[in-house]
């Protein structure tokens, strides 16, 4: 969340900040500003709201200078408003900075500067960086810079410009990601790589710790002592257009339509005479029976990932799983050890709590596996071993087709596991692995279903609570279904393990509720229909999910939707793609901007 | 859920029905009615809704006779109707039944009754037994019983009154509890203690099979095949005024008042030199050391107080814990064996899915140790070990004095459990006990700020929506906290880990949201004031719950209700009880039923 963008070069720095800002407001459109140089004097403009605004004032007066800093900001200390929107100046005006982070001895800071004199106009944390480099400004700025980074505590990627060195850009990375484009007489930072793609293919992917010094024509990469760093340049392989809506409305339509292509991609790779195969693996089966614990950690839609996972080790390979959210993890001093198997799931790479677990649980010693979908993003690079997802990149803050991907994954992981073990036997591994390489059908056919689920939607939008129920895998399901339907219509949906429901949430339901109830595996099919009467009985409108052999359902519930016949273990995938439609129509019916959801950014780069 | 009670001896049945039924109500009150005989003509009444429907009818014109049988009903199979309400008749009006259960089987039994000839007029699937004692009559009602027994699937607990032979009750009981009580010159039957306890303290406890004959002046138990048992009596120590409501306007409150008294008799038997002690257990260190696995099984309340023991389990003895549903774990082929130690925690002893889970984990060998508050409940008998919580008979629906001592008893044993695995020092151990010793005392101190709470629930009382954060600990009291406030107000509330808020449910706050942020948790203290921070910055009312020490939060957020110092481990108990009083109080603003919740009933017998 937030982003940050800089150019210095031959253009006018305004209009790359702009297209690249454009790029970057999924993680954030609280608030947009810039800032240019232009003879030795540093203006900025800056706007709450989304960068519309920002553009409507530049429209009228533009900030001319071919050096800049951009930002879209996510709220986290102070509301969103103009004067909390960065870039932050120091009181000289000599100093402007952006920020991503978190700078958590803000407060002390503070203090120490408002004594020395320094005023402050917002309620940022990042402002007291801008009065910090101010304050001990020694006439060159990356050695302030370094001296600066000492006192700060927290996360940062920093963006800076110093208006008595107007041809330098200086940027820092520590715990928030930053990356560095190379061009042809002209340099880039960015939070990420769809910003500039449209500039440059070639990156320096920064480490923590790690200073950027950009000229017009040239990059220097220095440690926190001010030592020369070599880095390796990473050469993008993203197809242009794979960061563009391509026709679709939205980010989240263009994603939830790939999906098939994505699992495809994520499959392919691990596949291997009818059976998975993960060659990119450093674990093996000697490395494996020394292994007595696994863990899964993540957060939001990949936690969820993470419960089938937890449901497929169990299943597959017999092996107990804990599956936890990280930010719960990491503070809870967990039980782990050179024993024990981490793995962490993360579309970005960049989930600040997941990558907190991952640097606890490798201090005691255990090995960590990530499940990721950005190539060189900090949680593939901290890891011992990476899955790549292989879903193209996900614009959208809802997550769809990352979602279908990691649950692929950790099927194939699972049943590699099971094979490791001696736990699944090669025919079930095989039958495991078939049924997986149907699944891009199978998604295809809900996908077939929009209409049906949109005249749903747009009959029933006015709604401001539903429910969703099941046992089993179809829980977890029910976790994400209600999770999407949340971040983007704003309905405050709950899921409940159908069992539960008549140990208190069943007091919420009364006449014309919507229930949707998933009954997609046949163990518990009954039990469901149990507990899609008790609700009818309290006046539940239901909406049931069902295998094409239960399609009678029909007589019981109000509404059905059908998936294909198909195993039981890989509903799961099929199953969700309804839901994320289901969310996707309500919120469009109900006004809502789907792939800038309230309140929310993709990339949770801060705790 | 659903009561049943009978009565035989020389008073008029419809006065001890509706005395025992008053009692039973809190099993459900979807409908009542009752039968007697007289003359060998059986009458029923029965009326949709509470018991107080069904006794203005009877004011008007009385059900005489000298034995009887009656019913309240938590719907499962069809809506609350006069329809649905039991007793159920055969066509004949010879036989009338009530049942408390489900019949798994009834739609097949009703399609071939049907074809014989049978006409239903109800949705239930309990009508179905009604006709089928009466297709199967042989002349004598006990062997009629044991042939139709053998014939049903499911879970029941019936009593059964026969027109031809009307100096009898036949009560039997599979899944679903029962017990007999013994007079002079009377007998009763009921779902649970509570209902005869006016009448009679010794019982016999019916186990599973067996089948009770009752006539004025004697009591044959019998196996299925109609061989006499010989039943040990049980007398019931509880005071007479432990089941009623004292003063108070409802048992809820009754029994949050109770609570230190509750907690206090839950630690005073476990009281030994200042450390904790578990004579009663059977389980011991030698037994310990083979287990590798626990596992903690239980159901709304019980489940989260279940989370609590997991923490607890985790951070004294360092034995890694999962915690499930029960509707799910039974469900799931779960990974247990005789290595293995299932905990079940359950007030009423008869939670349906819990049981399940009992002997699912017996059968492959697993140790089980439950926690319950009813002695002689089902779960205290099927489980290997007991410890019983001593709360005193809990009647709300909505759980509070079980809860605290259920989590009182989880501290107790994972402190047991560290000591005997070395994990846990002696002198944490002392400090433990000691701290635990003290939260009787420190729920009084919660409860004197009942007006503040009050006061803030009748300002605040028309909200639709409400959400709980917390971290660690704090996280498993917002989990109860909400499930509380749902329980008995219908506000649509959730409690999420508040490092997830973030991933998704920050959408849903708007300007005016009420969050309840508790923070009791020092290690997670500034974690916690971010994320207030940041649903400040989204127009959130806060309110938190923080120690003593902290209270100049009170600068960052709307409200502050604080506890006293104490060590942090124990703060689930006291904070609960301020959540507790909120939805209570909220539920009174709001008009609500608090003892009978809507749609909800206790001691969740059925699946």
């Amino acid at each position: 969340m937030c982003g940050i963008v800089g150019y210095i070069g031959d253009k006018q720095a305004q209009d790359v900040l702009i297209e690249g800002l454009s790029r970057l407001e999924y993680r954030g459109y609280d608030s947009a500003g810039i800032a240019t140089i232009e003879n030795n004097v540093i203006r900025v403009e800056k706007k709450k709201g989304r960068l519309k605004n920002l553009e409507d004032v530049l429209a009228k007066e533009a900030l001319t200078g071919r050096t800049g800093i951009g930002h879209t900001r996510w709220a986290t200390h102070g509301v969103p408003s103009d004067e909390n929107a960065h870039p932050h100046y120091s009181v000289n005006k000599e100093i402007a900075v952006v920020h991503n982070g978190i700078i958590e001895n803000y407060m002390v800071l503070k203090e120490e500067l408002k004594a020395q004199g320094h005023v402050f106009v917002s309620e940022t944390d990042t402002e007291v960086i801008a009065h910090l480099i101010n304050e001990n400004y020694t006439g060159d700025i990356v050695e302030t810079v370094q001296k600066v980074m000492k006192k700060l505590k927290g996360s940062y990627a920093l963006g800076i410009l110093c208006a008595k060195e107007p041809e330098k850009i200086v940027a820092v990375r520590k715990d928030s990601p930053l990356i560095v484009g190379l061009g042809d007489g002209e340099n880039f930072i960015a939070s990420d790589i769809p910003a500039i793609l449209n500039f440059t293919r070639e990156v320096y992917l920064l480490d923590n710790g790690e200073i950027a010094v950009l000229t017009k024509d040239d990059i220097q990469i220095l440690n926190i002592n001010g030592e020369a760093i070599k880095k390796e340049i990473f050469v993008v392989d993203w197809n242009p257009g794979a960061a563009e809506k391509g026709g679709y409305d939205h980010f989240m339509m263009k994603e939830m339509v790939e999906q098939p292509k994505a699992m495809m991609e994520a499959l392919l790779s691990r596949c291997c005479e009818n059976s998975e195969s993960f060659g990119e693996l450093k674990l093996n089966a000697a490395m494996m029976e020394n292994i007595n614990r696994i863990q899964i950690v993540a957060c939001g839609t990949a936690f969820h990932a993470g419960m089938v996972g937890k449901y497929y080790f169990e299943k597959f390979a017999r092996i107990s799983v804990e599956t936890e959210a990280a930010s719960e993890y990491r503070y809870k001093n967990p039980i782990v050890d050179e024993n024990t198997l981490l793995i962490v799931i993360s579309q970005s790479g960049e989930t600040a709590d997941t990558l907190a677990a991952i640097r606890l649980a490798k201090e005691c010693g255990a090995w960590v596996l990530a499940v990721t979908n950005v190539v060189g993003s900090s949680i593939a690079r901290e890891a011992d071993d990476v899955i790549y997802t292989n879903a193209g990149p996900e614009i959208a803050v809802a997550s769809t087709k990352a979602y279908v991907t990691q649950i692929g994954c950790m099927m194939l992981l699972a049943a590699y596991m099971g094979r490791l073990n001696g736990k699944l036997k090669e025919a079930d591994s095989t039958r495991i692995f078939r049924n997986l390489m149907m699944t891009p059908g199978l998604i295809e056919k809900v996908l077939d279903t929009k209409e049906t689920i949109k005249a749903f939607a747009d009959k029933n939008y006015r709604i401001n609570d539903l429910f969703y129920i099941g046992r089993g895998l179809d829980l977890y399901t029910c976790m994400e279904g209600s999770l999407k339907l949340k971040e983007i219509s704003y309905i405050h949906s709950e899921s409940y393990a159908a069992g539960e429901l008549k140990h208190g949430p069943l007091a919420l339901i009364e006449e014309g509720t919507i229930v949707i109830a998933v009954c997609t595996q046949e163990n518990v099919f009954e039990k469901m229909l149990s507990n899609i009467k008790e609700v009818k009985a309290r006046g539940a409108h239901v909406l049931a999910i069902v295998q094409e052999a239960h399609r009678d359902i029909a007589s019981e519930v109000d509404e059905v939707w059908v998936i294909p016949e198909m195993d039981d273990d890989i509903t799961a995938i099929p199953t969700i793609v309804y839901l994320q439609l289901l969310a996707y129509y309500l919120a469009v019916a109900r006004g809502c901007d789907v792939d800038k959801p309230k309140n929310l950014a993709k990339s949770v780069t801060v705790e």
